[in-house]
């Protein structure tokens, strides 16, 4: 007799590198009876059959959500509150709801209060990713070795919580528990700010004469390419990243400011000692990243 | 008959990660007949003779250019100066003097005024590196595929730059000759500014409190790890790098700040509009820099 499924049937509402990433794990580990894709466009209906990563799909939430005992939510997060109003009612009693938005306080505000009570919702945040987007990017190896933190609502199931985690753990993550508000300032350091100076020295580059613009582009192997890989992330996920952890980012960025105007002035004054002591520090925060094996 | 080697006899003036892989290709295409490293610390010395790239170590300038016919200046440029009025009177009638410095200008104003007028003088910058230092971590595939910007003085020897760029050439790099001053304003954009910014956010990181600091480590593959490897790079050559290329820094640095402070307020405006409309046209160079194959 064949083993039974983590889930019967799974929804993906969105499925882009992330959803199709996902859905690509379900498929090799045979994790869920059936799998149906739902989105707005038709191309990423389409691709979603092209690439054989959905049984179904479908642009009607309520289609989509019908018998559902997984339902990910894998869209900008500036949808999610709409997604969550549209597929409440038609949420079969005892399903749980996941999603994998990169802010955890503005994601679960958004969806949480218009969800039955009889259904499980676990915030997760896979921190795994590539700068391409759509479903055609997503591979099932993404998450390998790569962190997944969820975030548990109080007093959500115990028993939903573990599922999702079944399911991380196939997929080859670590799996880690936090509170909220601690992943959102985490995640802020870590991810969001980093992004934010990738866009910004980018962009700053995008703005000079072309033919100095060419030239950057040209020798750009000696620093600025690795931050044009970073700029190139999908440009709607981050702003809705930046618009959704708003506080904690511009926090990080104030301190980050200054530290660069301490820096400049550093530069301005000639105080070559204040440079190379920074310099020596930040060569054993490497090590630090190395020796916790994340580089 | 054997062939004629390039040179007849090369000496390194430091001999670090860069020295030490053009020491490593030399005696790979028997580009020389023979070689002397001179550097002040004598387990540098030892590591060059263990590592069979020198066939004479001297802490002595006078005694490692005597004879050269090509002498390379492979040290931090805050000692660049010295050294040129250190080996000036040893330098052998015709000999070629040349460099690997990060900025041009601050380096041919402190070596050309003290060499004697019967050398030749070739400013070189191979962009090339990695986040090792030390003889140790050299390698001779370095720099292959990479430029090397020559920035010939007026007046130079033209057999004397023939030579450099044969050299270069034969270590797989490509070729670009430009002007100290744009070298310098070019480099500013696309490495200065680049690494003081990763130098600065992962400096912000290592003022965090310890338990905090060690989770942007744990999670640092969301971002803020690319930057780490930028900000591991050597702390004395980047010293040197901004105290010598200031006022080119400064100018960058200075419209990155502006940038990032409009960034800012469309952040704390909740101005998604201009967000998404910049990180569009950052993911469009990403686009140029993989066209011009520097991806």
């Amino acid at each position: 007799m064949a083993e039974q499924p983590l889930f019967n049937r799974v929804a993906f509402i969105g499925i882009g590198l992330i959803g199709s990433s996902m859905a690509r794990v379900m498929r090799r580990d045979k994790l869920a009876g059936s799998i149906v894709a739902c989105a707005r466009r038709q191309e990423t209906l389409d691709a979603c059959l092209k690439l054989g990563i959905a049984d179904e799909v479908t642009s009607d939430y309520a289609l989509a959500v019908k018998n559902a005992d997984l339902v990910v939510i894998a869209s900008p997060i500036s949808t999610n509150k709409a997604i969550a109003k549209a597929i409440a009612p038609h949420l079969k009693a005892g399903a749980i709801i996941t999603d994998v938005g990169s802010v955890k306080q503005a994601v679960i505000a958004a969806i949480a209060p218009h969800l039955p009570a009889n259904v499980h919702f676990v915030p997760a945040h896979p921190l795994a990713g590539t700068e391409y987007s759509g479903p055609e990017a997503g591979f099932a190896e993404l998450f390998e070795g790569r962190w997944c933190i969820l975030t548990p609502v109080p007093g959500g199931d115990a028993a939903a919580v573990a599922k999702v985690t079944e399911f991380w753990r196939k997929a080859g993550s670590k799996i880690e528990t936090m509170q909220a508000d601690h992943h959102d300032k985490v995640l802020a350091i870590t991810s969001h700010l980093p992004h934010l100076i990738a866009f910004t020295i980018v962009g700053t580059a995008d703005d000079l004469a072309e033919d100095l613009k060419q030239e950057v582009i040209q020798y750009s192997a000696t620093g600025f390419r690795d931050f044009t890989r970073i700029a190139a992330s999908d440009p709607v996920m981050w702003r809705d990243i930046f618009m959704n952890n708003r506080d904690a980012t511009l926090e990080v960025l104030q301190r980050f400011t200054e530290d660069l105007t301490a820096l400049q002035r550093a530069i301005r004054r000639g105080d070559g000692e204040s440079l190379e002591k920074l310099f020596a520090r930040t060569r054993a925060i490497r090590r630090s990243v190395i020796d916790a094996k994340q580089a």
